[in-house]
């Protein structure tokens, strides 16, 4: 076991503090990382004030992880010391359900896929996440990090980047394709950055015109307000495909209304609350309302390496371990431009 | 013009009786049909009702029509005199936008499809449907009944048989993929059918086993009651695709946890109240709740085509005229099987 330094809430909707955990030894198969940098997550909020249900304290939130291999298990053969690594929402599954075995471990079927944090291992111990200086991981849910990618710009990319990377490539963004991205947050903002990568026409539907020019310049061809009716007028019929980044309760029918015949509406924040669907809306069009939920292992090292091919990063607020309650308020009045990712040196 | 005996609803909500009704001329690109059959739809009697909104009266219903060709216009190449054909739920649309293009005209986005009947067509005039002994439609709207497939049987899958055989195709149903058809009424039992023609193994959800014998004969593999809560519990996780046929209101988020990861549910019979969906039935395991509306004129041929290869008609009633009235009240009591189909003869 190592002592390890690390920042946790010690109860629901408690303030986080500086505390240590033990990190198990390293295995024949694990990963020792020194964790770089990590991002703040809505969902590590969500999870901190119990908004998704009962959850484990302590808990040292943090699934977006950046860091470099600092020691390896024996039977360890694609990893070395001093690789560029990740660790996303997820640190094992059954490997051995479907889903497992076809790479879609984040809908294993079998014991479920074990968070990187608010989670039971499968020795029944609590998971402890990214807010700390060091993670032990087992080689299969560990993912390189290309050199080209900043560590500090790639930690988002875990779990905001794959959110958004997997919808759009299952839902064909493309070439020829017109796309919208609903909410300009830290999902939509890497929405934005990888649907233009991909080569779509993108176009962001943002509350207000606020963050306009930052849409445009990281890869937007249009901005839309949706508090402006005329958006709803203009835009009827015109989307492919409409990735909804948004977790506050939609008009779900107006949005459908957007996307052409047999276009997809797809969910990767999702209102707490359920919405009310008019189902004409999806029949009439042949409409699709989906989700889609991170992705798989495989395709969140593709994700990097697209992301490293176009020079993509998340656009970040570098912050130290102290400033994190703060950065948390911060997150929920969508005062962030566009994740706040920290430093690890300064837990 | 030529006057036709129909029969018309003369106001909403009023019962169907016998009248006489104008046909246009043959135009240059017009086809005379002797009406030999027409089905009776649930949307007729919503029509009859104006449960879908304002309607116009008289109204003939009736977008399930079989019949033969008695006389063409001088520019109509592709069908003759004594042609067997069939006429579903448009008879024009604007021919020019994408959709038409495509062979999507059920979507036609320029002026909209002409309904077969309760629309106005181009020339302002309202359109009469397959309650009656003879229509007139424009060629590129009507498709040829196969030999192998009776009249009768065949009438029910101008809209019932393309309304369930459209998604099922879109959405993969074939050999490896489990299938479930929810509710066994008139697009139900086509549902079935086709289903198991294209290869998939189908289940049946209907709300008690009362129609279980009819289901395994025709194609079903299982056959569950949804009033039984096991139902839910057994069969978790369980299907690839599973196309609703209820226009009542269901708990869609139970019928999501039905579904195999990235599965899909579409909706072809829709509830008048919308439905309350919990968004996270859709993003844990990527699914897809979606909506399908009949199809376009070249997959209702092809539609025909596959159903008379594989010898499948619509189960039927055969009715005359004066059992209209009747006819609806036990349509609505869901005391049907599985398809009411009008003798035009007895107008």
């Amino acid at each position: 076991m190592t002592t390890v330094a690390a920042y946790a809430a010690p109860a629901a909707k408690a303030p986080l503090e500086r505390t240590t955990i033990e990190r198990r030894e390293v295995g024949e198969h694990d990963i020792l990382i020194d964790i770089k940098f990590a991002g703040i997550c809505h969902s590590d909020i969500h999870q901190v004030r119990e908004g998704w249900g009962g959850a484990i304290f302590p808990m040292v939130p943090g699934h977006e992880i950046a860091g470099v291999v600092s020691e390896v298990g024996s039977g360890v053969t694609t990893f070395r010391v001093g690789d560029r690594v990740g660790v996303g929402c997820m640190v094992d599954s059954c490997r051995e359900c479907d889903n497992c075995r076809a790479g879609r471990e984040q809908y294993c079927t079998g014991s479920g896929m074990v968070g990187t944090y608010n989670a039971l291992d499968k020795n029944g111990e609590p998971t402890y996440g990214g807010y700390s200086q060091k993670i032990v991981v087992d080689e299969n849910y560990v993912v390189r990090i290309p050199d080209g990618l900043p560590l500090d710009a790639a930690a988002p990319l875990l779990c905001a980047g794959i959110t958004v990377y997997s919808p759009l490539k299952r839902w064909g963004a493309g070439p020829g394709k017109k796309v919208a991205i609903l909410g300009m947050g830290g999902l939509g903002h890497m929405g934005v950055k990888i649907a233009h990568a991909l080569g779509a026409e993108v176009t962001v539907l943002s509350q207000s015109l606020r963050k306009k020019d930052d849409g445009l310049k990281l890869g937007a061809d249009h901005y839309y307000a949706t508090a402006d009716p005329k958006t709803f007028e203009e835009l009827q019929g015109s989307f492919d495909l409409i990735v909804s980044t948004v977790s506050a309760p939609l008009d779900f029918n107006a949005y459908l209304s957007l996307l052409k015949t047999e276009g997809a509406l797809v969910n990767v924040g999702a209102p707490e609350e359920p919405v009310s669907l008019n189902l004409f809306s999806v029949i009439g069009g042949g409409k699709t309302l989906a989700g889609s939920m991170i992705g798989g292992i495989a395709e969140t090292q593709e994700m990097l390496d697209f992301c490293a091919g176009h020079g993509i990063g998340a656009e970040i607020e570098l912050i130290g371990a102290a400033e994190i309650n703060e950065a948390y308020e911060r997150v929920q009045n969508s005062d962030v431009r566009y994740r706040f990712v920290i430093d690890t040196a300064t837990i």
